[in-house]
């Protein structure tokens, strides 16, 4: 069973995650991604009550660590150009004397199915891929980039009694 | 009951309102968003029809600012970076000497609901949080960014004998 | 009855008929839109068996000229900030001899009500506004932005035993 | 039937195969699109599996080209501007020594249904057009740019008994 109550921390993959899985190509091969608000503002209010956040991703772009850090994540905290996502995922709990059984991690593909299975709580959205699924303590009923981490900080808060609408929160995503 | 017939303005927030929450994000950490041409010329209709218009958002972008200028709304009634927004909706009311009661407000997420509760009719997109549902008179049948604007307008307009179809209208917003 | 066979011309409005309506929306103002390739590939179709084409917005990009000259359509007949599309669609007919009986428009929202009611043909997208889908002889079961146009097409062509693959087409419109 | 087990290269057009068909265009007459991350992924997963790629299109844009050799198909191997399909269809088979027979082909409209007919397993996207449906040996459960060619990808790997994560395939294709 999913015990979102244990969670100190909440770590997450990008792509199929924080977004769609879309990825607006330009012609000098950068690319840039479609965000959501209510998600963002997630992000805020699970840092503003405490909850430690980190992003793994294979992604590289200077837009990740922009949208991320008014996210609430700590720059050093944005793990870009994650070759292996299980190594990092240990890396930051290392770093923060955090044990893996209270730590979240939100995938949705290969490359997350391991830290998926490492992570206290592993969850995956919707749409994530069948491995995936498979291998999560939850599911999300929201797909990625529309409202999976939101519905995952909503149950780590209110797990947590934390679940309290903070204005700053809000007002600095922006 | 929701009561179109009494709105003499029409205030609303703008990320899961005017947009799906979508945010397109740059490296430079500024972003845009999608707006929409119905919902967009269905504010200028508002607005030629006498409705006083109102933007309350965190936002901060010069795109939110052109967009809403060209739908009709004084620069001067866009309040970008909204920290408090019971504050700027109380602000706008007095400012055009309104009550509260003649007055509508959109939002979609926790920011919004304390407004939404003070507005005369306090609305939310389909997609709207829970907590922004509950707290609505009345919930559009269309989501954030696809139509609950519009929705809005022409039951505020058609409620009150004004929901004729105006050249200018369409024709300004572009 | 919606009558097909009799259609020399094929005029249509932009957001909401060739778009689903969103306009991304930048810091000075300007917006672009998203087009299908497939509703391009068929005004390309269309116009290279002899369907002359116009467009009637209350648009102004320099986007939307791009776009529809490679769809096949000639500059001059491109009517951009519209004011009076029935005024425009009347233009276009009397410069060409066509009777507005044997010319199809397409429009999805009030301003192109009137325009969908002296057409041969009007026609609106399955979201199209009420108003737009009553005064409308042809309802397509596609959306805007999304395949309404090449539905039209489809069967503008077939009924008169013009719908034939033609590889310039294809080609034409990058 | 359908058989995955004998294809040695995947070929495929772009715009509705690899995106939704969705063209952001802008005022100079280029246009960009949205990938997909699980897709992409994908591709380079039947690469790094020994599956050779290439692209044939009718679009130009120099961002298909950054993408692509992201997701592992040889810059010589992506044909842009493709007036006949079948003639390059024919000339990587050709160049590679590989029989048509050997070779999968996905595509979504008109132009590439004559190649869809000549490749050993013709492949369209769920939201196909009727003909290109008709002339498949495969019609994918998912539409275009929205996991039709992971699910491909997926099906001719597990066939081959090849359908293994590879840590590089993720972090190269960004």
């Amino acid at each position: 069973m999913a015990d979102f109550s244990k969670i100190k921390a909440l770590t997450f993959d990008v792509d199929g995650v924080m977004t769609d899985g879309g990825l607006l190509c330009f012609d000098d091969g950068n690319f840039l991604r479609i965000f959501d608000a209510k998600d963002s503002f997630g992000l805020r209010m699970a840092q503003m009550a405490g909850i430690r956040l980190a992003v793994i991703t294979g992604g590289t772009s200077p837009s990740i660590t922009q949208r991320f850090r008014k996210c609430g994540v700590l720059e050093e905290d944005i793990y870009l150009h994650s070759r292996d996502k299980i190594q990092d995922f240990r890396a930051f709990c290392a770093k923060y004397g955090l044990d893996p059984s209270e730590v979240a991690y939100v995938g949705d593909d290969l490359p997350d199915v391991e830290t998926i299975r490492a992570a206290g709580l592993g969850v995956t959205p919707s749409d994530g891929v069948a491995e995936a699924r498979e291998a999560a303590d939850f599911v999300s009923g929201y797909p990625g980039g529309k409202g999976c981490i939101r519905d995952l900080v909503e149950r780590i808060l209110k797990a947590q009694g934390k679940w309290n609408f903070n204005i700053d929160a809000y007002v600095n995503q922006y």
